[in-house]
């Protein structure tokens, strides 16, 4: 790897975001990291934090040497019919080290976490061969999880781009990353992520099998992709995206469709029915499928391979075939001890999204749902991160566990830096107005500190409690005068001659003096005066001057 | 003017949208704009066109001598009980030109049109005074609509650059904009506006009224309030925000917000109550209030003045008592003949916001809902124009006829060219996405063309049929070789080698020789075939080679 080494470590972004430390929460052996937000009227917000020690001015970050394998120092409870899975450990009453280190990152109970996951309704995406992970869970009942896709791709992009990438997606938020990659240099590039990865790192083995054949879905063997998925397992992949549930039946239901098949995996797998006229051997070779997971603890993610492409062909008959289908396969799996969530759109129109979240939880057991936006209208190319916010915060609000950000340069291109940061913000704002609308215990309490610092024109402390301080503080200084402005008690819509802010302030101090509480207190207090007014009124009413011709 | 027209002629925008071009559809003597797309295959597709003669390239433009006085050949009926409005004459059963000219525009019967006119269900912002209008409705019934609010301020911007950027946010698809202006020159730089602006302008005339007392909200007066009223209508404003619902008895339930009043309107006069310790003259004199606005055809937009500035403070007793004080006054005007809307928040979480359509409906006579956002979390500073989208996108599924943008500046400062462009085109995304999820008649098409597009490659008309071509083609260039890609049958996202799009023309021809339709023929065809592979299935299903450890 020495030859990358330098750019790779030049590369790599560190250090606190803005107005904010690293906080650790001890649980017996376990450090749960937090984002501690320092307010400037000395108190302080402790956030969910997905950064890694990337944020953490006291550790030390080498990107060749990769991140402290932490969790092997884990409890590791025996297998359980063959299965070492949380999923299998949670059946069995076992409330492991992961799931301790959630529920205190979560602020819940462990045993609601050890329930949830034993029930099939949460996931704990942890690859034995993943040490350095910091463990997440992906549940409905849970904090809306958000995941970014990078990778390199035939067209561009280099190992230590795809690093950064992943560090500077989980700095902003991403709960996950998949690596997506399906140019050179897959194994290595997965390797540095891997190593480096503080978030569950997902895959789609079937883009490197696919390099293997050449590019040529045909040549495809269950040989070469079981291979391919040990190679990947080992490495300590937390979760794969395997499109087992597109049978040679239902491809033709997608004929007639305007965008026809759009899932890559979706398509190479149809294409390899279609050339063998044979079932896929992702479908026929399951179970031993199931037997790999089942050793490293690695999560199915089953592939929604008909997902709908445009908004004309959203909840269609291709899309639910396949549905139904996945739910048998979560059944199997299950049955393994291996843990299952279930991919989704993608485009829907708003109208028919709830439905897409009700028929995943009927047919496949509430196995949390992980779906991909969905873009609520097709007509905004470069602003598909905002036009599938809008379908991913409905569609997490119906239940949704986990949404798969889109950036601006969905359907257009490869995402660059700034592409990832505006797609994990947008995607952190959606995920958090669900949290909010679902009622998350924790979640308004940013909102309020924020919205106080708001009033207050508490402006560095408003900046730091944002998504993005940096961005939030480059806006205000445009049109302000940097640091008088940051205690000004005014803004610059109104200006320094007038806030109505202020004039809430003598609001309060109007409602103290006349201690008037409620509506009704007011009521009476004022009566008389509203009475005098009245008669005010129906004098006047009638006349006023009127400086306009008959024309008008 | 003289002095301004240099800058002011340099900088306003002219020329069509990409691969666009101006059309009219030709009804009688009206002569109704659209945006006719060319397609590469030969086709073409005509948009609802908001962006006046600006974007007609037959059209001479000066801004020192405004637009052509079109609707001045166009028939006025007599007014009606003194009212001179399209309510009064809606109700008389008159369809005006205004009606016939909104009826083609929308694709809908002229009778729709004027039916809920008289029902006051849709309103028609159209001052007599302001004949370079080109009419357009807002109700619930037809496309959700959107406003940009422009105007300088006393920190910043200049007359020539509200011009443009009303211009500006004409061109991208606002449907009204409202000059906000609070600083010098309010008069002139709204005379500039009205006399350029193809679209109803709206304004706050207490904003201006407090410029006339020097900012002291206490100094204010029903007299000086009536004379800019007059001023302004004479300009020829289309609809005005009035803060008649903010009462003397409700400003004390805002006390234990924790923002309190946030609108600017709403807190002028909450001031003024408190220091006068009196009923709100808006409220008292607003009988001849609407003598005024029946004379001109003004539009009440009765604003919210006590809507919520957080999350914390939506659907509260200050909002809703506030809101039953408007439908009072909706039915006070609508008596007079004055066509009514209503406006709401402003900061709602997800699981509030059908409640305020609901209740709006129930108190204010169906009027139609004009709202801000709402945003549905307040974490995200510098992205308030997303976390608003979302909320939007809601409120307008549910039946809101009218949005107010908000741009990424929202909280922080004053939009700038480019704000104004991401705040509309935003927005556009917002309604676009309502009218789908309404089954607005009309909606779809556009989506099914840029989808098939999108599906054939055609990579111009994708662009060319996208809210904003040129970011479009932008972000496309970054990634992939200009020219000859614009018609590569592959995409940067998978590369040359492989195209999932390729693989669905693949099955098409598949789905043709083998005449599979429906999921039973195929079931029936491939019958065998599974049953052989299940066999299989069955032997092979036990054992696969795993390389790992037991530690594993």
């Amino acid at each position: 790897m020495s030859s990358r080494t330098a750019d790779t470590a030049a590369t790599v972004t560190t250090g606190p975001i803005e107005g904010s430390s690293k906080h650790y929460l001890t649980v017996e052996h376990l450090r749960i990291p937090q984002r501690r937000v320092h307010l400037t009227n000395g108190e302080h917000l402790d956030l969910y934090d997905t950064s890694g020690p990337y944020t953490d001015t006291t550790a030390t970050i080498s990107v060749e040497a990769g991140l402290a394998p932490t969790r092997n120092d884990w409890d590791r409870p025996d297998p359980v019919d063959g299965a070492a899975t949380q999923l299998a450990w949670a059946r069995a009453g076992i409330i492991t080290d992961e799931m301790r280190f959630i529920a205190a990152r979560e602020g819940v109970d462990a045993e609601l976490v050890r329930s949830e996951v034993a029930r099939g309704r949460a996931v704990i995406p942890a690859n034995h061969r993943h040490p350095e992970l910091e463990p997440t869970i992906i549940g409905k009942q849970f904090l809306v999880k958000i995941n970014a896709n990078i990778g390199n791709s035939a067209v561009s992009s280099s190992i230590a781009e795809e690093v950064e990438k992943m560090v500077w997606a989980t700095r902003w938020g991403a709960d996950t990353i998949m690596d997506l990659s399906t140019g050179k240099d897959i194994h290595q590039t997965r390797e540095w992520i891997m190593r480096n990865a503080p978030v569950p790192v997902g895959t789609v083995p079937i883009y490197q099998a696919l390099e293997k054949v050449n590019g040529d879905p045909t040549k495809l063997t269950w040989e070469i992709y079981r291979d391919t998925v040990i190679e990947q397992a080992e490495q300590g992949v937390d979760y794969m995206t395997v499109h087992a549930g597109v049978l040679l039946r239902y491809v033709p239901l997608t004929a007639k469709r305007v965008t026809g098949i759009v899932s890559r995996g979706g398509s190479i797998m149809a294409a390899w029915c279609l050339a063998h006229h044979e079932e896929s051997f992702l479908y026929t070779h399951f179970d031993e499928l199931c037997e790999v997971f089942a050793r490293y603890d690695i999560t199915f993610s089953l592939g929604d391979g008909l997902r709908p492409g445009s908004i004309a062909d959203a909840n269609d008959e291709a899309q639910f075939a396949e549905l139904r289908t996945l739910g048998e396969l979560t059944a199997i799996a299950q049955h393994h001890g291996v843990q299952v969530m279930i991919e989704g759109p993608g485009h829907v129109p708003m109208h028919k999204i709830v439905e897409n979240v009700r028929l995943e939880e009927e047919l496949c057991n509430e196995a949390p749902f992980y779906t991909l936006g969905p873009l609520a209208t097709d007509i905004a190319p470069a602003y598909d991160h905002i036009t599938s916010a809008i379908g991913a915060a409905m569609i997490a609000q119906a239940g949704t566990a986990m949404l798969c950000y889109v950036t601006p340069k969905e359907h257009l291109g490869l995402p660059n830096r700034d592409d990832v940061k505006t797609g994990v913000i947008t995607y952190k704002i959606a995920a958090h107005a669900a949290d909010l609308a679902k009622g998350h215990p924790n979640a308004q309490q940013r909102d309020d500190a924020l919205s106080k610092a708001r009033f207050e024109f508490r402006w560095t402390d408003q900046f730091n409690l944002s998504l993005d301080p940096d961005t939030a503080r480059e806006y205000h200084d445009e049109t302000m005068p940097a640091e008088p402005a940051k205690t000004a008690h005014f803004c610059s819509m109104c200006g320094p001659k007038f806030c109505s802010m202020r004039i809430s302030a003598d609001v309060r101090a109007y409602a103290a003096e006349n201690g008037l509480e409620t509506a009704e207190d007011i009521e009476a207090k004022i009566a008389a005066e509203m009475a005098a007014k009245s008669a005010e009124f129906a004098e006047q009413g009638n006349h006023v001057y009127l400086p306009i011709t008959e024309k008008v």
